[in-house]
């Protein structure tokens, strides 16, 4: 942080497991800090608090309209359950608070347009909380994708995610609830596969979604697994898989006409202080068919304590810091478009699952 | 090779590139050794001869039919163009002679029925020349996968090869041409995801193939570039890309219950002297989310100057060597029937390509 940069006051809106690890991030990045924490009780933000080391001066609320009324709030956090993201986020960015929203952002591209036009009409800055691609990894990937020497042009893109959820987490999980949160994996697990997908793509959308048959739903007709293959006007492809019902499992591998990218952790590292890639380039077999020459090459990223939550937390901050500077000129429209794509292609893979696995148009 | 294990004679038919690479393996085979090499011209033959370190002894034909009628060879490896497989495969059997087949092993799987009934007609051993699956690495992983405490049950498995065939090879290959080997990628690249599939399924065949949108064909119509998923009665899923378009890539990815097999060189290792996988069992994030334990462990496997190719020869000369000893009683069925299987799954991903990439049933 520069001295003359601003520490952003972050309110979080809800007490789920995903926020104890944002909580952290916002404890640890050097431009912002917990102003507050908000749940539908009082004890249960209190207790949050206190098991989230939030700072003594962190306010307590027990409801989220007291959060969102409080004017020493720059951003609110929403790790609130899919379907309630419409009235929280609308509201808070009508409150004037810059918006940092888990993903899945909405149950469709229509809630998430009313989302972000209430970001726009207010001028506060919106972003999702995917955060592995604010991970220096994810830039030094980018580097690779963008090479036309090492990687050359993008032609298809495989990508997975994959956990065995307890039994407790199939049964009461909000994920799976299809009052709470309808996409099921596909808007968990699979999120994460189409926006690497996306990214490696340039977040080009891709024409058509089409759902494979490995859909597998809930009693009450959550997806509980399902793929899709995404395919391209100029004739790229991709895949992704996802599902709750197999072991923890993670690939993105991007292919293009003169490398390859491939790595197993992308979502989350495997380990939080470095984290590494796979890089090919200009590989073949060998002259007898008995390896390979040259082999890929692992390329590892030290994080120097500053792991991809934090960075994230860091960069809504920066932003948020800017518009506070110079006025709402300053929003970046950017993240909300990517949200916007992401949302975009897992409702054309819902809709192909709905309609019986048919090719689907993304508008 | 035990004292009284004989060595076995192999003949080579056709100077395909991949017979210099079984030439080699069968030199290193201590059980087996080169007797004669056939090609439609003899200098042709004696080139090859020349070029590939074949024994003094080893006799030049030149032609298929002339080494056929050799009483003092005991296989037939037949690297020829897939639409001569069933006409050479299928003569060779009549002439007793065992028979090791390129893949893709044939054109329809009707036309390796007429191989296989030959070859058991005729008592002699079939086996197709796909290596990987003899490398000691193959034994190692299917340890694991069907281990149910680290692996549990098969869910899931992902596949893919692809490679950036020069401008040259798309005009002139034989895997190009309509009427020397029409599956094109499919056939050559696809196999092979299509073999680990099964492989990973323990052979049992998927029911239903669905080819995806990203096929490529060449002006002539045989396929450049194909994916598919595959479904099996119990809930399996798998999928596979291949391409004949883009950068040298391998990926096999499979997903159970408790656990997970990673691999990215399992056609050909990275290296000779030694192959690697990766394994993860009831892995999960870490409290905070931000790492895994336990991560995946990666598992080397020393080849001990026996190549896979130097393996599947030992093991062809093996089953042939114990049919000598025992009678056609021996001849070892399974090899076949995995041939066979691999072959339906590709013929119905054909098929659903053709009436565009509707699901089609694999009998």
């Amino acid at each position: 942080m520069s001295p003359s940069e601003p520490t952003i006051r972050f309110g979080i809106m809800g007490c789920a497991d995903i926020a104890r690890k944002v909580s952290r991030a916002i404890n640890l990045a050097p431009n912002a800090r917990i102003a507050a924490v908000a749940s539908r009780s009082l004890e249960k933000a209190a207790a949050f608090a206190r098991a989230n080391n939030l700072p003594a001066d962190a306010k307590i609320y027990g409801s989220y309209e007291s959060l969102l009324d409080d004017p020493d709030i720059d951003v609110a956090y929403l790790p609130l359950p899919t379907t309630l993201h419409l009235k929280w986020a609308t509201l808070a960015a009508q409150k004037k608070k810059h918006v940092l929203l888990e993903k899945p952002v909405a149950v469709t591209v229509a809630e998430l347009d009313q989302i972000l036009a209430a970001c726009e009409a207010n001028g506060v800055q919106f972003m999702d909380g995917t955060m592995w691609v604010h991970h220096p990894r994810t830039a030094k990937m980018r580097e690779f994708l963008d090479d036309k020497h090492r990687f050359g042009e993008l032609g298809t893109i495989h990508s997975c995610f994959t956990f065995a959820a307890p039994d407790s987490f199939l049964k009461d999980n909000i994920r799976v609830k299809p009052d709470l949160d309808s996409l099921g994996a596909l808007g968990d697990a699979g999120w994460y596969g189409v926006r690497a997908i996306l990214w490696a793509a340039g977040y080009h959308l891709p024409k058509t979604a089409v759902a494979t048959r490995a859909t597998v739903l809930s009693e009450q007709g959550v997806i509980l697994a399902c793929g899709a293959s995404l395919h391209w006007e100029d004739g790229k492809s991709a895949t992704f898989h996802c599902s709750f019902l197999t072991h923890m499992t993670m690939f993105l591998t991007a292919i293009g006409t003169q490398g390859t990218l491939q790595l197993n952790d992308f979502i989350i590292p495997f380990e939080e202080h470095e984290a590494s890639f796979s890089t090919a380039s200009q590989a073949r077999f060998n002259d007898q068919v008995t390896g390979w020459e040259p082999g890929p090459v692992t390329e590892v990223v030290a994080i120097d304590g500053v792991p991809q939550e934090v960075c994230m937390i860091g960069e809504m901050a920066r932003l948020v810091g800017e518009i506070k500077a110079s006025g709402a000129g300053k929003v970046e429209m950017e993240w909300g478009m990517r949200s916007r794509k992401t949302q975009q292609v897992l409702n054309a893979v819902k809709e192909s699952i709905e309609k019986g696995f048919v090719p689907v148009q993304i508008a």
